[in-house]
């Protein structure tokens, strides 16, 4: 079968539609990708966003391309392209990659639509794997707390931390989750709760300043969270808020427990020091831009402080799920990530 | 003297401008306040805000009427429809009701001027106390981080736990001031930064998901926060996200402050769990809305809790700063506020 299709973006025999994540959930707007140039806009303009979502569309890009009339220079060299429309993205590379390296060694285009579905479908099942073993870590009747956005519009499918939300919900495990809104980009107040109203799921939305009170009184078991980089000792970076989160989670005795797939390890990255955190431009703080419209609040004079991430310490981590894989925080201490080196 | 002057009003024989909180931080516009109306609008507009500031423009607005043609029932009559400009404003009552005594005990609209200039100068006299006494609590190059807004505008004085740091700061003993930007309302951003500026004061602006990360990276000293009500016991009420800073405070061994007047202290409150919490609407947090201008990221079916405070348990405070008065936590469990009902 020569289609694939998730909450983010649907291929079928070189047609691709993609869901413009920079208008949710105000809008649902499917853009027609019709070019490896439109490609390129979309993920340089942040209309698809999350590090795996990027990588399958850009692959499936490749395999639009493919049904075109082009030689493989021209090929390659559009693939080169495609990469730098976000050069820190390690997976854009990796998956962009993985056609390229097919198409030098077949020197012709036969099998780069079908690697290209083989790349989505492997995120697909890769996330259900980690969906599944986090849901295995989820009591009936849970209250989870979750920031940012880790869901099916940030990967090809059900997502990280919120794959595993979504996949405790269908076992009928949760019953509520709260989503603190994430500023200061807000990926939480957007993308999460959109997702999780489209699941049906009961939530409500929050403050990123609301959580220890509702922690205080009770309303939260877990808290769950995505990672942008996982040290070898178990400290992880993920959005700004995340440390917060973790320190009233352990005030609290809630359990906090992360979601990722194996490629988000750093395997040079000793301790979560070595991490390095990306401070972004003051506009972010000083109000919010959507994509169509914007409103700021504070004088643009105003000194700001704006790290992108945080990092979380392995001591205020209850256990952490990589790919179908748990690891206590006695094993994260024990260096066990380590071993996932080898598999 | 027939006049008075602060951060947000001036009084002068019977003249009244009245800084327009609304529009700051981007604008500086001086309302010209020329009756009861008028200021029974800036008080329900939010045009004027803070307990103590609304108490001082009430009776400055009934010291302008005084000295036009009214009689003694009409002047009364309309001291009482200004209390209803903003109904669980204890301060305006209080206020109001030190003029119209007078009026009723002596007949005739002598000395209602100078009272209600007194009653302005008192608070400048108390914010004043406040601040000194806290400012004996900051040792030289204090790092502070401070919440919401509890400053010159919220006040006729220079404000409490931000008249505190202002009064440390032109001693010399603050290095640096981190502002939470206190969603959902953005006091912070706006108010707060806004003085901060003014002042001189070196700052920077932060989400409020941030305070967790700086504490940790050992850039905060001691954090201070003002109260909307303080129970006997010590735990006290404030804006949402003060008890998140409070757990985050203690588990970095940063101190935490309280500023207030006495008149916080709710005699009849034992403990913070019978404070009251108002939850407010749902589109505080699907969005921003300034006075000409909004913006709505959020879809509005999204459910939302919105509670605007939160409780602190005396447990985390390193000490209160009541008026002249200082409590440490020992203290405050021992029940010493108790004996400020007595002075």
């Amino acid at each position: 079968m020569r289609e694939f299709k998730s909450k983010g973006i649907q291929y079928s025999s070189g047609k691709i539609q993609l869901l413009d994540q920079q208008r949710l959930p105000m809008e649902e707007l499917w853009l027609e990708i019709e070019s490896i140039e439109d490609m390129f806009d979309a993920i340089y303009f942040l209309k698809v966003r999350g590090a795996p979502m990027i990588g399958v569309a850009a692959v499936l890009s490749l395999a639009q391309l493919s049904k075109k009339e082009i030689g493989l220079e021209g090929f390659l060299e559009k693939a080169e392209y495609l990469k730098t429309s976000r050069p820190t993205a390690v997976n854009l590379m990796n998956c962009v990659d993985r056609i390229t390296s097919l198409v030098v060694k077949n020197k012709n285009f036969l099998g780069v639509e079908a690697e290209a579905i083989s790349i989505a479908e492997e995120d697909v099942e890769l996330c259900q794997r980690i969906a599944n073993r986090g849901a295995e870590l989820v009591p009936p009747g849970t209250r989870i707390l979750t920031h940012c956005n880790t869901g099916g519009v940030a990967t090809a499918g059900i997502g990280t931390a919120l794959g595993v939300i979504l996949e405790a919900h269908s076992r009928g495990l949760v019953s509520k989750v709260y989503v603190s809104e994430t500023r200061p980009l807000l990926q939480g107040a957007r993308l999460t709760a959109w997702e999780l109203e489209k699941a049906g799921v009961d939530f409500q939305l929050i403050t990123d300043s609301m959580a220890g009170m509702i922690m205080h009184q009770g309303l939260v078991d877990q808290v769950w969270v995505g990672s942008d980089r996982v040290a070898l000792n178990g400290d992880f970076a993920n959005k700004i808020g995340t440390y917060s989160l973790s320190v009233l989670a352990k005030a609290h005795n809630v359990g906090f427990f992360m979601a990722a797939p194996k490629s988000t390890i750093d395997f040079n990255c000793k301790t979560g020091s070595e991490i390095p955190i990306e401070l972004r431009s003051s506009d972010e703080i000083h109000g919010v831009s959507l994509i169509d419209k914007s409103l700021q609040w504070a004088k643009s004079s105003f000194p700001v402080y704006n790290p992108a991430f945080d990092v979380t310490p392995v001591e205020n981590i209850s256990a952490m799920v990589i790919d179908s894989y748990c690891f206590s925080q006695k094993d994260l201490k024990n260096m066990k990530l380590n071993e996932l080196k080898e598999i």
